[in-house]
């Protein structure tokens, strides 16, 4: 029998902790009665006036500051690092922390600026956080599993070189759940990430750390997976943008991960920010530096311009989108509901027609999801848990946060043959073909000549509930198995006297009654509310750019 | 138990019999001792001048003068389907035959011509055959399985309805072997297709009713499949053209199978031809149709016609190819070295640079994929053939035929678990990472700044053997794990008296020395030689560019 495992995690914790530049130490941290921890950061006094400013700053000016001089790396990386610190001491976001080598990388792009008079790339000296599964050459990725703690990676993730190639800075990983197959974020290496909106609920997960640490503005930038809704339920539950790109759109190779081998649902990359520009940028440098030539299944497809002009959506005039009220199966919280209405309005003020989209066989999907995750999920945990003896995490209920239950959310199926895993595989094939007529055929209905541009969907059916809360990932799962793209744009949040409890008569099922009778605002008090907007598989070019339309409507109404 | 299956089998080849038009009989079949059929169409009488100038005009001209108008439709298709016709008595290459609704889709086309003054679309008029398990509505794809016959199918593939639209007319389907899974072409239902060339030779497979039908000519394009070598297996050995495109770049959906659901290694359709313009016209025209709004495994990658242009290989000047002489397990019989040789002389008196490939892992990858493959094989086999008795075949030898021993060329591994698979699928992966960085690693030794332009490579250790003696598809399978682009070129014929055998002295393991002692030129008289250029994932434009390139430096080398 190895070590005992829980002395390897508090080892690497109070490593962890060591690793904190003894001046950003919180000496005032909040009182444990606060729950809102946004305004924290601004007025907690680590932070210049300079380093607010740049870390307030949107993307396109930290970009166009940095590319020009005006701001070096090393003062803008110096800026989010501290801030990204303070983050971590209020939501515990953060796995690796390296400050003096993304310091010096951010000295030696200040260098090549002066000395070539040019930036290095399109992202030149902008910091950007990883999720802790991407490796980082000479640093852990334990991925929150204590059996690989102490393993440094050999090489760069393949998109690392990528960004770096690009001129970005790496300075944080982020936390995860066991796994990484929960939608929350905790682990026995690292423990528990929080909502920076309320301490109380859940950050989301699996890139639970990549959402708290952006929403706090502890980054510009962060790169999250998404395998059934990992980037978008963070993205969601914290209040950032969040893009789940197709598969191989943006190159996964050299990360280590759960389930590997599993290819028929794949996990992907993509990028979390504060605004779409973030998520735009990063997904032009990352395309345009060519990804099908370090990774072999990175798509072979350029950024292609004509379809963020909208080419395939009449050039972006009068688009016609579709609103997924409900799954039904679940129907959504009352501020779920407030936001879809709240982007319906605003559509349709910016001249776009909105109609109504009718779900086709979701319960089918997700269990087809589930089937296929299932087949061989519990023998993956199992083989590297095992190791350190540490137990495979079975709730992400606090208290019961060592109990060895089934799962709840997500259910491994020992044995299934590679037969039987076909047979599923095969059901998953119609269903996406099921579902791609269905979409073409909107074209009758649409009063565009085309099918719906995009869908309008809730990214779950409530805000961020508290921990051990969050048991579904049904409604961003869906777009995993349809393999669509798809784009988190915050909307609002949870309002204590417009968001009341309503009553409604008619339900699909006890457990869709008994979710909404458990709604109480004061649960979700000052909990984020988003919606995706979904396109087509490698349709990202277009997505973004309908993304761009809906959040200026939605700006446009807010009067911003 | 259901109806004697031997029963059925033979009133469904009685049926297909029936529908060959009794003046298309042939009253003058060549003797069973004459081995090479290739001049027997052209002098058997059954054509008219005209309909031989039709059936051996270029791809080029054919399309020009259908859409002109100067040859109609109806003139074209009856031309090659007399031919088809007159092919299939001669090699069994042929399953559905369907002439009068062939003809009157013709007739259609013609009139919409002349109508509207311009062409359906860019395959106007064209007759193109489809392998058997092509769909076409009202049409059975019983793919040689006794249990299917009389399935008639619902709705046209997805493939078939966009060579509608582009004009083209679904003619006639092709044999193909019992389960798809064998480089050579029997099944219990249609029997066995030969070589055109030497018709004690196999015509290989899975798609050996179509390189036997375009050899002949009866077919100016046909459609294949290719999961380990389908397509290009027939090409090389019938001495077509054959292009494998990537995965998803040639829709699929709409296709009946064997092994569905197993989508790690997918078979993916591409076009047989006897010019490069064939390969091109049809990829083009099916892209340009924009799959993916179809099928939603079909790539939304659109034609690049700068990729086409060779962007990414120096406009096309002053390439380097790399010629892998052998897989490090088999070297090939004397004439398939001497077609590698050939191409080496052609392209650098055209100006190009030749360097040798040495083969990175290649016995890995095939254990590889035959695992992947046999997780699930002999469940899915057995399922169909259950179903009407028939026993899985498990030997292309002809007297052998109805044993049950072990299959010599592909092992189903009863049982594997989907947890197993996984396994396999990530040793898959990590295979095409690593091959991926070892073509862009030779960026250093070609002289030209790139990495190699593209590989040419054997499409099998020797030309087409005798009837149930191939054995292996190692030199097609290897590019079908990595998922690369790859086009066959016809080269030359084996020839008795330069294609002598040589001694030896070193081999790489017994098989490889009992396979180099057994070669003989008298068995092979006759064979095509071919190799396979091959190029990226999801390069099929510059794939077609620089086979182009390939066969015109052959072709000036030989003075035509």
């Amino acid at each position: 029998m190895p070590q005992d495992w829980t002395a390897l995690a508090s080892g690497k914790k109070a490593s962890q902790q060591a690793a904190i530049p003894k001046e950003w130490l919180l000496f005032n941290p909040p009182s444990l009665d606060t729950q809102d921890l946004t305004e924290f950061p601004d007025t907690c006094g680590l932070l210049t006036e300079e380093d607010i400013q740049i870390t307030t700053s949107d993307t396109e000016t930290l970009l166009s500051k940095l590319a020009s001089g005006e701001w070096s790396s090393l003062k803008v990386t110096t800026a989010f690092y501290k801030r990204a610190i303070i983050a971590q001491q209020l939501t515990n976001c953060l796995t690796e922390i390296f400050v003096e080598r993304a310091l010096a990388r951010a000295v030696e792009l200040d260098d090549y600026l002066k000395n070539n008079g040019k930036p290095v790339g399109p992202l030149h000296g902008l910091p950007i956080s990883l999720k802790d599964q991407i490796n980082v050459k000479g640093i852990e990725s334990c991925m929150g599993y204590v059996s690989w703690i102490g393993r440094k990676a050999d090489n760069n993730a393949v998109l690392v070189d990528i960004l770096e190639s690009a001129g970005a800075v790496p300075f944080v990983k982020t936390n995860i759940p066991q796994t990484l197959m929960w939608p929350e974020t905790f682990n026995h290496v690292f423990g528990r990430t929080c909502n920076p909106h309320n301490r109380s609920l859940t950050s989301g997960g699996s890139s639970g750390g990549e959402g708290a640490l952006v929403a706090l503005r502890g980054s510009p930038v962060g790169v999250g997976s998404d395998i059934g809704g990992s980037i978008r339920i963070p993205s969601a539950f914290c209040g950032t943008y969040g893009l789940r790109p197709s598969y191989g759109r943006v190159p996964y190779a050299g990360c280590v991960n759960s389930m590997e081998g599993q290819d028929s649902v794949p996990s992907v990359l993509g990028p979390l920010s504060n605004d779409v520009a973030g998520i735009k940028h990063f997904m032009k440098a990352v395309i345009d530096a060519k990804p099908w030539l370090k990774d072999p299944l990175a798509v072979r497809k350029r950024w292609n311009e004509e379809e963020y002009n909208l080419i395939d959506h009449g050039y972006g005039k009068n688009l016609c989108f579709a609103i997924l009220w409900d799954d039904g199966d679940t129907v959504p919280h009352p501020p779920i509901l407030r936001g879809l209405e709240t982007v319906k309005k605003a559509l349709e003020v910016a001249g776009h027609h909105v109609i109504d989209w009718k779900p086709l066989k979701h319960i089918e999907i997700y269990e087809t999801l589930r089937d296929i995750w299932g087949a061989g999920a519990e023998e993956d945990y199992n083989a590297v848990a095992i190791l350190s003896g540490e137990p495979v995490i079975s709730t992400m209920i606090p208290e019961e946060q060592s109990a060895l239950s089934a799962s709840e959310w997500f259910r491994p199926t020992e044995g299934a043959s590679a037969y039987q895993l076909w047979q599923v595989q095969k059901k998953k094939r119609d269903l996406r073909q099921e579902y791609l007529r269905y979409w073409e055929e909107t074209a009758a209905i649409t009063g565009t000549g085309r099918p719906v541009d995009a869908i309008i969907s809730p990214v779950a059916p409530y805000a961020a509930p508290p921990h051990g809360m969050n048991k579904s990932a049904n409604y961003t799962m869906v777009w995993n198995l349809l393999d669509y793209a798809a784009l988190v744009i915050p909307v609002s949040k949870v309002d204590e006297t417009i968001d009341a409890p309503k009553p409604r008569k008619e339900f699909y099922n006890d457990a869709d009654k008994t979710h909404w009778e458990s709604y109480n605002p004061e649960t979700y008090k000052n909990a984020p509310v988003a919606v995706q907007v979904i396109g087509r598989t490698l349709e990202e070019e277009a997505v973004i750019a309908m993304s761009e339309l809906v959040d200026k409507a939605l700006k446009s109404s807010k009067g911003i």
